[in-house]
């Protein structure tokens, strides 16, 4: 019995990933405004690090790129902690070549153009700030793009309050990726910060709806379908 | 020695604010910009939530708004909740009369002038937001207006990264409170999010700089200061 244990802890099968480098991006960014104001959003980051531990359990080596969360890192994950969507592509571009990159991240999509260095006062009772934004980087269609550092499998996500199937598919064709995992994250759905997730999985040839689980079972499910693939692959 | 436990216990030296109604705001406010983006600071909390705690232990009832924080209401506090500076304020009005008041929440100056009900989206690679703000409602001047509902006693905070006295004094007279408690933010303090504080106690007559300390010890010294100022009140 114990040999048997210890014969099925190092098959294969039960660390199918063994060998494998994963990216996973996962968290909010904040883009600061100046020292002490930030715009964010309401990504908890519970999706993406439940994906790093998952694929981590399937014997992958995983580099969690990661936002400001309160989540404690994975058992034997690295983790990345970046604040702005800047810093994260950076991080991003440093954990490359990976065999797959999943980018779980809510990353904002505009910056401030200009950080100020000081506090913004309120110098009336009338004044009001004038924000400039500038285009953050696309890390998603960054990390997708072809080239000798492509993963070989690139997963995005799409969070959506409307048209979820719809944005998908345009997302996936804009991005280059290979999967996305769309996600309705209107707040009657309770998803950002929530413990479960509704997903749909799409890809080139078309698209599946999960039922409503735990992030931790669609965390595992995607994994699953991850090894499926490698193997499809090889 | 029971006894002079319990006599000690239910002496007025150890709970001099027996039956002061204390209102204590704390952390930061979150405007939203669509449903899941939205302008916040890095405000921790930790300051306010002290100073809640200090003054329950003093013997006072104690309500305390906070914004979106991390830390576990102290014992014996109620805890209203709030997101956006609007919301914080209505539950001010609400916990009003009190007889001491101290608004350490770092509230948003400004909000989104019209909250989008769908998350906005990148529409072409070059396509940015524009944000139009409104001013909030200045809660600590609502409360130091003169009135029936009135705190007899009204400590504000000012968070500044320059010229801290100065911008505090200016703070005093503009707000119409009784006493400033003003800090240093600048990023390099440590301040937003740290343990420890270094802040100086600005009044009509003059200010008073303290060592820096840990944010408890700047609670513990600043309801003692309160206890006196009762007394001198009575």
């Amino acid at each position: 019995e114990i040999l048997a244990a210890i014969t099925d802890y190092f098959t294969p099968s039960t660390a199918p990933l063994q060998g494998i480098q994963a990216l996973v991006t996962a968290g909010p960014t904040h883009e600061a405004i100046d020292p002490v104001r930030y715009i964010a959003n309401h990504s908890s980051g519970k999706q993406g690090y439940a994906i790093a531990a998952a694929l981590q359990k399937l014997g992958a080596n995983v580099t969690l790129v990661s936002g400001p969360t309160n989540l404690p890192c994975p058992a034997g994950v690295t983790r990345i902690a970046v604040q702005s969507a800047l810093e994260m592509l950076a991080a991003c571009e440093k954990s490359l070549p990976a065999d797959i990159a999943v980018c779980a991240a809510a990353v904002a999509d505009w910056r401030v153009d200009k950080i100020a260095s000081t506090k913004l006062k309120k110098t009336s009772a009338t004044s009001l700030p004038k924000l400039n934004f500038a285009l953050n980087p696309d890390i998603l269609a960054s990390i997708s793009r072809d080239g000798p550092n492509r993963p070989g499998l690139v997963i995005g996500f799409a969070a959506e309050t409307e048209a979820v199937e719809e944005n998908a598919k345009s997302k996936l064709a804009r991005k280059g990726c290979d999967w996305i995992i769309a996600n309705d994250v209107s707040p009657q759905t309770g998803t950002f910060g929530g413990d479960n997730n509704t997903v749909l999985l799409v890809d080139q040839t078309g698209s599946e709806s999960w039922e409503t689980m735990t992030k931790n079972a669609v965390a595992e499910k995607l994994a699953q379908r991850i090894v499926e693939k490698l193997k499809l692959n090889t």
